[in-house]
């Protein structure tokens, strides 16, 4: 079987553009990942979020263990079959969501151990675990187990929580072993500590990876600090490997962190805001359940490449979500999906051509024109 | 423009086979109407509805007069555009939502006024009100305003409203018009009297509508006593118009009234139960939260012309609903209409071949054999 590869095509300034190979497909760096938390693009017939140009889709290691199991997966072919997605899949750790979700957590040397989020259940989660359920998932693109904190927070921690997860970064590897045809990802921790950013950075360089994660941004810092730490740990995270920025961001998040240089993202944002009526399109935020749209027979964003962003009339959207209408959910979370695939293919083919930098100024242009005036109703 | 047309291309028994015509398309006949209560059949893209077979969705005036209000979607340019369903539809008069979903109804000679379930909101609906909205609404099949009560009732209770609606139906085609390729139908009451049943029956036919309804069925009764209504009623209404069993049902009442002489059916029991975690299929229904097809790689149905029916685990669907995921609710929704839709073409390409009697037989026996055998996980 042919092994994971990552090529880069054309680099523009610290922006690069390119592809990375699985034995499932191909995956156009850089790359938006829609977020299929518990086996499912929520929302979306998986069909659809192929078609809205998703080359890959993040699930989490931390609800697919708890429901339905990763052992039940497994007996049941594993999480491209179970779910229909028969192209590249990512898996966090689950590092993350037992910060975020769980309950009594209770951390240690060797790993985690928490109650669920849904029924109180007791589990555990160590760097061999982890990496045992992402492999029974059948994860294309495995990520290390890591320790993720909440910023800020002091020197002390970000710098424990760094060094536990260089640690754990070894055990992975260990427990990953040799699986041709996937990867596995380190994660360099370090909070805001420039200095823990790079000591980190080094240390996963030298273990090997097929890519790097960069952890623990996007976690209640100005967006300032997460683009200083973007730039801080690039040096010295190989040109060669993928570098994957872990849950972000925004649409200028993205324009940003690609111009510094990262080739995957994965958030919840497009698919979380579209359920609750929020649009992301060329003009910026577009909330639907404003009442100055329900006259407005006008589409979202006449120009985007998504028939349903063309077709639907702003009226109907505020209908939809006013009204708690499942087709709202489904169609604002298409839209804002195919937003994100579009911001990416747009930058994809600036760096390609040399002009980065016109994309770049281009679409900041268009969101701070901002969304056309409200409909007059004559 | 063409007008409204039916024609009954074969009979077998009682059942019968055929096409409406209207301008906006047409419809096969025995047919079975989704409902698209707020401008949209729930959890369903348009363009599904339509794959799955449907050839008319039916719109609820009282939900759309609240929300988003008949006069805005006018505006708008109709309901047709408004909701981008360019196919037939089919709206109710709002009499039976008022009756069950109102709050502080008063009903008089007139009409009736009563307070939005949604905010309170002081609304009138009288006969010319009703068609007005329908109007508005642009409906190519619109339903006079009727009075409809539950069951049990007094027969005097059942008389009155019966009355009523008579004179309701008088002022209701008045106030219709004229409208090119556009129907009304008259709507027929009387509760579980057939006296009353009758005299609802000879009155309208008199009056020369479009097609008859039956309504105030399916409201609390046993199924024996609707079959034993419908039969009552079936001789006194005209056989060159088509008629519409209201509100109506399992996968049973449909077989049971089409052999009875039923053309038209609308119900939210697919799309609801969908939504629920049940589905419909050719082997009866199946609750998929039941833990029996938490292991089962098995699809609900193989022989199911719908893809998804054939493509996803029991498990899958069993996790999906589990876990209060909106594609369980999608994909379940469409894989019950694609069972309805499926069992209508069933029923008429059998009345077409004079086999209805053989079909019928065929259809109970799968439902009586019920469900495949649990899984036994190996």
């Amino acid at each position: 079987m042919k092994n994971f590869t990552f090529t880069v095509h054309q680099t523009d300034g610290n922006a690069r553009s390119g592809q990375i190979f699985t034995p499932r497909g191909q995956i156009r760096t850089p790359a938006f990942m829609p977020v299929g938390t518990a086996a499912t693009v929520k929302a979306m017939h998986p069909q659809e979020v192929r078609a809205l140009g998703a080359d890959v889709v993040l699930g989490n290691t931390y609800h697919l263990m708890l429901r339905p199991g990763a052992e039940r997966v497994a007996k049941l072919g594993g999480l491209h079959k179970f779910m229909n997605w028969p192209h590249p899949i990512l898996t966090d750790s689950g590092g993350f969501q037992v910060m975020s979700l769980a309950k009594l957590r209770k951390l240690n040397e060797n790993g985690v151990t928490f109650q669920s989020h849904i029924d109180g259940a007791r589990f555990e989660l160590t760097p061999e675990r982890s990496m045992e359920i992402q492999r029974l998932l059948g994860s294309d693109i495995q990520m290390q187990f890591d320790e993720c904190v909440k910023l800020p927070c002091s020197d002390q921690e970000a710098e424990r929580a760094m060094l536990l997860s260089l640690r754990w970064a070894e055990r992975s590897k260990i427990a990953f072993g040799d699986q041709p045809g996937h990867a596995i990802f380190g994660i360099n921790q370090g909070g805001a500590v420039k200095a823990l950013r790079i000591e980190s950075a080094k240390a996963l360089a030298d273990m090997g990876f097929h890519g790097h994660s960069i952890g623990g941004l996007a976690v209640g810092e100005p967006q300032a600090v997460m683009l200083d730490m973007i730039e801080t740990v690039m040096p010295y995270l190989p040109e060669t490997k993928p570098r994957y920025l872990m849950g972000v961001g925004t649409p200028d998040d993205l324009l940003e962190s690609v111009k510094r240089g990262v080739d995957m993202f994965d958030c919840v944002m497009p698919t979380r805001a579209g359920r609750h009526g929020l649009a992301y399109t060329r003009l910026g935020k577009v909330n639907l359940r404003n009442a100055r749209h329900q006259d407005d027979p006008r589409p979202l964003d006449e120009q985007s490449s998504w028939e349903p962003t063309r077709l639907y009339s702003r009226a109907y959207l505020h209908h939809l979500i006013k009204s708690g209408e499942i087709l709202g959910m489904m169609l604002l979370t298409g839209i804002n999906l195919a937003y994100y695939q579009e911001l990416m293919a747009g930058m994809r083919a600036a760096i390609v051509q040399k002009r980065f930098d016109d994309f770049y100024a281009r679409t900041k242009e268009d969101w701070a024109r901002g969304d056309i005036e409200a409909w007059a109703d004559k």
